[in-house]
């Protein structure tokens, strides 16, 4: 096939940006490339691969003449977008929590469980930016050592809520740095040289829809709806990169040398585990990357059977534009597009 | 008695200093007050009261001549002064690690244990500062409900390290904005827009000194040393106060509306928890506060008997200066002074 004719929604967005320069990287193979955003973008230019391309609205008609769609946007955009384009022929590779627990919708991390995009009907939801790092570095050892028991809490960088965010982070820093009012728009709080244990909104359970999201995702996606899964989801002044404490029980005991050892083979997932030399991953060097950075690999010394490990990862990349991109390359390479006749 | 003479070492540090204006706030008798410090602060002025106090090396002549000496400095120095301190018949409430786990030495925080100053010799320890908030918040409910289990990932802000990575946080955020080259002197990494999963030091099993603290204190503290405790300490960027997302396992199962209960009777817990109109404790909320906040109290649905809440304290307050002026006050009041006769 001579390429992929793709639309980026959400192209001018903290995740679509990255996912524009991850689509040059990888030199995906692209046919006709169309960038979409809310009306307020619409008409910018965006360069890619050395091209101008003009931001335009989603049509229906701009969705009849791609192949693969990857939605960035928000849950309504892509309640909207995603069926048409499904409908219509395409596949919708989408970024949102609309469609992740839907049973009809494969939730995809390539490296745990490609082969659920055989079932797909159109749309293929990719997970919540904590969820994927988890998954990465918990899949290869319950497929040796079942999980059993997760304990999980984020530090979750601006990025995760968009760009926007970002902006609000620094211009609050320097707004505190000068002595100055900080103003809020973004968040319900200061997040400048502070810790928000809210992260999107809160459910009847006390938890908020971030931490249900790595419950029932994880569950998902590793096909475990055994795990028990406990998660505090947490916003920190960082830029770039989601952080985790995870605390792991197994169904039997496991060595962290094997922890180690088993996840340094796993594709995707790099071990950076030295704490003594204070090597360990963290949020301003996984930025950019690609790799899953797992460290702090210790015995949980509270649990016969626990393991204990921190893992970073880029939100941006592997917790969202990778990781859209790396279902694209699996679905061209097992022939999964639905309707190969419509292209030319 | 008319008094108290007393002697903090350590005084120009950022405990000290909070700890000299918690002394004016709750208006500690003071006999006589000797600010001591490190050779390059001795001869600077500090005001106490409305009254300057120029800043002396500690020496043994000072050391005989008070009741009581606060010591906020490094394990070295607590080392040297507290054992003179003691001999010479003062009392040393030490802010270090170096005593705490002496089983000749009570490990205090007085709404939990202050029984165990009974047993003084001289030298009372207080505990490490994401310690006291812990043990603040579980004493209450293991006295009805035995904790068996916690799993404690920390939010550290960098007043924990001292006055000096306060400043070096605030000259790195500055730099960022900036787009200059960051400087480190206080820790391995950059500390600003950034999480250090590094608090103190590493020991043999791959835990840091500062998680081994966690549940070395908190067992003796709570007389308990069936607790199995594991702890993630993490250093954020952040000025003032800790935060701990806690995982607790009980004996029997407990309803998040009884901890709220119970928490909100013991004195020196605030309980603020409405995630759904976006309050619970922060940082910045917590800072120049006494009282331990405690929030997002939930179920812990991955396990029957398990509670979830986030604890946030001003480590220089109850987490270090707060603690022991309320010791030195129960020592007073319990007329635990080790030679009552030389006081004038």
């Amino acid at each position: 096939m001579n390429g992929c004719r793709i639309a980026v929604i959400g192209a001018t967005g903290a995740v679509g940006r990255v996912f524009l320069r991850i689509l040059e990287e990888r030199s995906f193979p692209i046919e006709t490339l169309r960038l979409c955003a809310s009306e307020r973008s619409v008409g910018k230019s965006l360069t890619v691969n050395g091209r101008q391309h003009i931001v335009e609205p989603v049509t229906e008609q701009l969705l009849g003449e791609i192949d693969v769609a990857f939605i960035s946007a928000n849950s309504g955009v892509s309640r909207d977008v995603a069926p048409v384009a499904a409908r219509l022929g395409a596949i919708a590779i989408d970024d949102s929590s609309a469609f992740r627990m839907d049973p009809a919708v494969p939730l995809v991390v390539p490296e745990v469980n490609a082969d659920d995009l055989r079932d797909h009907r159109g749309i293929v939801a990719i997970p919540n930016c904590t969820t994927t790092p988890l998954v990465m570095a918990l899949k290869p050892l319950h497929d040796l050592n079942p999980v059993t028991r997760l304990v999980v809490a984020t530090y979750q960088s601006v990025t995760g809520t968009g760009a926007p965010a970002l902006e609000e982070l620094m211009t609050q820093s320097r707004q505190v740095l000068d002595g100055q009012l900080v103003e809020m728009l973004q968040y319900p709080h200061q997040i400048a040289f502070n810790a928000l244990p809210e992260v999107e909104s809160f459910t009847d359970n006390g938890y908020s829809t971030e931490e249900m999201k790595i419950v029932d995702e994880t569950r998902k996606i590793m096909h475990a709806p055994e795990i028990q899964i406990s998660a505090t989801c947490v916003r920190i002044p960082v830029a770039v990169s989601h952080s985790a404490a995870v605390h792991v029980e197994f169904a039997h005991p496991i060595e962290p040398g094997a922890v180690r050892e088993i996840l340094s083979g796993f594709p995707g997932v790099t071990v950076v585990d030295d704490p003594h030399s204070s090597v360990y991953p963290m949020p301003i060097d996984a930025e950019g990357h690609d790799a899953v950075f797992v460290g702090r690999i210790r015995r949980d010394i509270s649990h016969p059977n626990g393991i204990a490990m921190w893992i970073v990862a880029d939100n941006l990349r592997k917790g969202a534009g990778l990781n859209a991109i790396q279902i694209a390359e699996e679905i061209l390479s097992r022939e999964l597009l639905p309707a190969p006749g419509r292209r030319v």
